[in-house]
């Protein structure tokens, strides 16, 4: 494998030599890989080849263990240059040439259209733009936490790519937190899908980095190896202005470098060459044309290299003992999950390096993060209002062996990030997202923080867990437990008091020895006219409306405490059928809830009983909580007149 | 009403008595208002005030006519400075003074804690930060569109906001589009919720806004309006550097400005005074403590002023046509979009203004935009690789007397800008969405680009309609029919080649006479065995298998195209529930698609039948559409084996 010591005043010409036979051999790979899958990205994969192949022979990185926990990161942000990755890939020995030429892009295949972590030297998943800055800030972020020496972090970014405001909000982080180990690289080929990135959208690449503080180094050839090799010297030895900031090269480059007719070719950066075109680029540069043996295999090609997995090594905290809120106790869930943050920072961030880290968007207080802030002031990162960089840092560093959380309102972790999430449950994230201010519940603030929809968002994701306690005591809990728990969580609440959820003997139901179930369903009152499900904020007005129904109107109602919306208790919705009417009710839309997964078990599982939804069927006002539940019937009024309304059309047997 | 003219070379002393009055009773009201309700932002109201003051003074606007078309417009953009800009706005004739003391936060009040155009005067509902930015460069641009010589449009800014990377976006744009008339305002008070911006999240405004190609104008002390004015003036005349381009006047400001323990203090950026704080300062203002006398008027204050609803008016355009492809025509349905999108150009942009506009992020090739480009280049916006912007900008200028489509991948178009899209729902905008590359019918390029959430998210925006076309021909008519909808319209199509829908006799099902009615199925197989239902680009799977299943198996399905998603046509659902067996098809996330609306439909129905969900159960790979379709059972062979199942199970009579 190839190895530059950065220490060199310059290359060699051997080593010159040999970068080119690599570089040969990468463009071969490249334009073969991309005809014979018929698609893909050639022109920006031979722009950043010489990038690329330079910084893996000059970083520290092993093959044989691609998750060495000493590695440099290599993170690539334009995803579609995955033929190109995959191509330097096969020269520094992580996987085989012929795996890749003949599984690119095919079904089954861990060579996808974008870079996956399922082939090994890939650090993370990218394809929508502007998200590998802010992975990048996270794992830079990671190693100035875990080591003196932290390892350096590389991320190679297209031009076009620049102009997401998200690249914005990463460059401000950077700096913010002396990320000294981060350099970001910009293949600055001037082109894009749409022609000249002047004419697409005009910027000032490097003006923008200076403006934010970042030290800028020029390539005027990023195709030139002697001129790449100088510029990636200086930050590998830290000659930089101001070595305490992050650095950014910005490489000129020309896209389809190598090919006459793909040079400079905007054609080429999203579509591949047809085979006669292939062959003519072959003959330009002076090799042998691959496709005709490759096809011939191709056809009895049936083996495909297994995915890697990389494993996520976070690690177990003390999550400690409990806290019991009594009856008396006036508090918010949003309060609650402060104490148990806190808690959990006091008893697991007392060594040198921190185990918990919590991140936020300029609401610390109002998401109750200050006791856990206070308990250790450098395990907690204020990401400023730039939610969408937030949830991708916070999403990144959680791979590093760290427990991590993030915090802000709902309509901010979810609502306007939803797409960061779903990049971050690509990468097999272990982030724990706790959003206050969720439902009507926020009430003076008005609809636009008024998140309604973090059922009806989060459910897309395949891999996120939702809980969604209904007091402080199951508050407590659920964050205890989600702590030590694999995988991306939501955690989500309102924003007012919340009463504490008794038992039918007034003991507080979710205190003491009680413990959250994920996919379990809490049996909070029994009764066998109808079942009432709920979680959150209502569970309390569900709660109000029995006593009422069965004091004055002699309605038996079973109270159901969904907290677990992901994975749900679909066994509860059975048991709740047997009753004959189910009522759903939520501080959510009614149509993309808790309605929905009840009324999906119902007509999935075939179970005949009445039901009925009550849910927020319009925007919210500004005005107080409880009357906007009024408003939308989901106040404990509106569940006893739904219920009434059921009895009158015979639906209860009562 | 207060009339500066800017040609003066400074404020007379009158003037500045006036508005010095004028800034007394608003901190008054600011104060009372907020303190009255218990919650609100008093901090930046204050800091901002003098600006404000100083602007409605100096811009064209008619109080008696808000929705007149030669005004001014002023874009809030922290939206939480509420309570200013109604202090304002009472100043100003638009709403009466005790409207707003007795009503601000008050549920069924148009007074909401964010400015919202239910109160006259307000252009713009905000309160998601980071947005108003773009909302204005769309109104910037209406007025250089329709006249000679433009309004100008005002963008005030609070200062954490400028981290929010759509700004950045914002930015770019306005210059690329020479947004000369567009004049953003950074109220420069350095606090945020968490405290100093500086401590926050460091950053250099101005130099951004430099970087950016934008004019930039400090103001020293921002709270002298002696300073602002020669500012603003500046503006007015166009003296600034480059008067081709946008400026931003960047104001430093105190927050709180007025009262000595306000002043400073980021308490006050989100809380009120108590009773006793704002009586004390009411005495250090020497102002008489109106507080005690409103709350006397409050208990009997029940008619609240009601909303303001401006109209929307978009042009009725000429629809053309619609073209029928016939059965021996392969092609996709972007291409149909865009053959009927160039129709519409032709049709309705032959006028010195045009009617209809296109928006894309550089992808206008695949979204086939291009005809519509050449057709009328100075209708086609390129926003480049800036999604949140130009969902936001779209929007906007969807309110200013144009037909705007906007453009680009499901997975940029919907997942990326949920949030945007939410916003523009908030503001009652007329945006038709038009996004291709939906689902796993993306094929190679991976999971990053596949979308299989868009009904998953749009439905949860009350304001949207869903349109999801069968073939190229149904293309056409719902895109000629969405031109001239009112409203928020999502039109969502695969990547693929889509063969055209014929009737069992051969002949195109939607082509000819066929009208494309919202909230309707269409009923394109009969069959009493069990029912069908699916949309887009899983249609042709279902009419294959209908063919083998009646072929082969002698099972008679109905296929039941329902590409009217939002509204949904629920009768179609009852008829098909009495075949015994409803089968959803769906190349989307199972659980959130067309199957969760039909299952809820069968739920609160009681309708009795069987019921089962096909679709997507996790990501996709990256790989040929047909073989991922078969690979989650979404193909034709997947619904057969579904049938043949369903029979086995004694699902089916047949």
């Amino acid at each position: 494998m190839m190895r530059i010591d950065y220490h060199q005043d310059g290359l060699t010409e051997e080593q010159k030599a040999e970068l080119n036979g690599m570089w040969r051999r990468c463009v071969r790979r490249i334009l073969a890989a991309t005809t014979l899958a018929g698609s893909g990205h050639p022109g920006g994969s031979m722009s950043s080849l010489h990038t690329l192949l330079l910084l893996y022979s000059m970083a520290n990185h092993r093959p044989d263990n691609p998750a060495w926990e000493d590695r440099d990161r290599i993170v690539v942000s334009m995803g579609h240059i995955s033929p190109g990755v995959y191509s330097v890939l096969c020269e520094f020995g992580y996987v085989k040439e012929e795996e890749f030429l003949l599984e690119f892009r095919r079904t089954g295949s861990a060579f996808g259209g974008h870079v996956e972590h399922y082939v090994p030297g890939v650090e993370w998943n990218t394809g929508n733009l502007g998200q590998g800055l802010s992975a990048g800030t996270g794992m830079a972020l990671a190693e100035k936490l875990k080591k003196t020496v932290p390892s350096r972090v590389f991320v190679l970014m297209g031009d076009g790519e620049q102009q997401k405001g998200q690249i914005a909000e990463a460059r401000r982080f950077a700096v913010k937190y002396g990320l000294s180990n981060l350099v970001g690289i910009v293949d600055r080929n001037h082109l894009q899908i749409g022609g000249k990135t002047e004419c697409v959208m005009p910027q000032r690449v490097r003006d923008e980095y200076r403006a934010a503080g970042w030290n800028v180094i020029y390539v005027e050839d990023g195709n030139d190896f002697d001129q790449l090799f100088a510029a990636l010297r200086r930050v590998f030895l830290m000659d930089v202005d101001d070595p305490s900031r992050p650095t950014v090269i910005v490489a000129r480059t020309v896209m389809g470098k190598g090919v006459s007719f793909m040079e400079n070719n905007e054609k080429y950066h999203g579509m591949p060459l047809s085979e006669e075109e292939a062959a003519r680029a072959f003959q330009e540069l002076g090799m042998e044309n691959p496709i005709p043996e490759l096809k011939k295999k191709l056809a009895s090609h049936r083996q495909f290299r297994p995915p890697y997995h990389p494993a996520v090594s976070a690690p177990t905290l003390d999550t400690g003992v409990p806290r019991t809120y009594g009856t008396d106790v006036k508090t918010d869930n949003r309060s609650a999950y402060g104490a148990a943050l806190e808690d959990l920072a006091r008893l697991n961030n007392s060594g040198p390096v921190p185990r918990i880290l919590g991140f936020s968007c300029d609401l610390e207080g109002s998401v109750k993060m200050t006791g856990f802030r206070k308990a250790c002031e450098r395990a907690f990162y204020e990401c400023g209002i730039q939610e969408h960089h937030a949830a991708t840092v916070s999403g990144a560093i959680s791979r590093e062996g760290f427990v991590v959380f993030f915090s802000t309102f709902g309509v901010f972790g979810v609502c306007e990030t939803y797409n960061q999430h779903r990049l971050n449950d690509m990468n097999g994230t272990w982030l724990k997202v706790v959003c206050t201010h969720l439902g009507l519940d926020v009430g003076e603030d008005g609809p636009t923080h008024q998140c309604i929809d973090y059922v009806g968002l989060l459910r897309n994701l395949f891999g996120w867990s939702i809980f969604i306690p209904a007091d402080p005591n199951q508050t407590d809990r659920i964050v205890r437990l989600v702590a030590n728990m694999p995988g991306n969580v939501f955690v989500g609440m309102g924003r007012s008091r919340t009463p504490v959820i008794t038992d039918t003997e007034g003991r507080p139901f979710f205190g003491g020895d009680y413990t959250f179930v994920p996919g379990k369903a809490d049996w909070i009152r029994r009764g066998s006219d109808a079942a009432i499900l709920t979680y959150g904020s209502t569970v309390a007005q569900a709660v109000e409306a029995w006593q009422v129904l069965k004091d004055q109107h002699g309605i038996e109602c079973a109270v159901v405490n969904c907290a677990s919306i992901k994975p749900f208790d679909t066994e509860s919705v059975i048991r709740a059928s047997e009753t004959g009417l189910i009522v759903t009710v939520e501080d959510h839309n009614v149509e993309t809830g808790l309605g929905a997964i009840v009324a999906s078990i119902i007509a999935e599982e075939g179970l005949s009983c009445r039901f009925i939804r009550l849910g927020v069927h319009r925007y919210g006002q500004s005005g107080k909580p409880i009357e906007l539940y009024r408003e939308q019937g989901i106040d404990s009024r509106g569940i006893i007149e739904a219920l009434l309304e059921a009895r009158q059309k015979g639906w209860l047997a009562a």
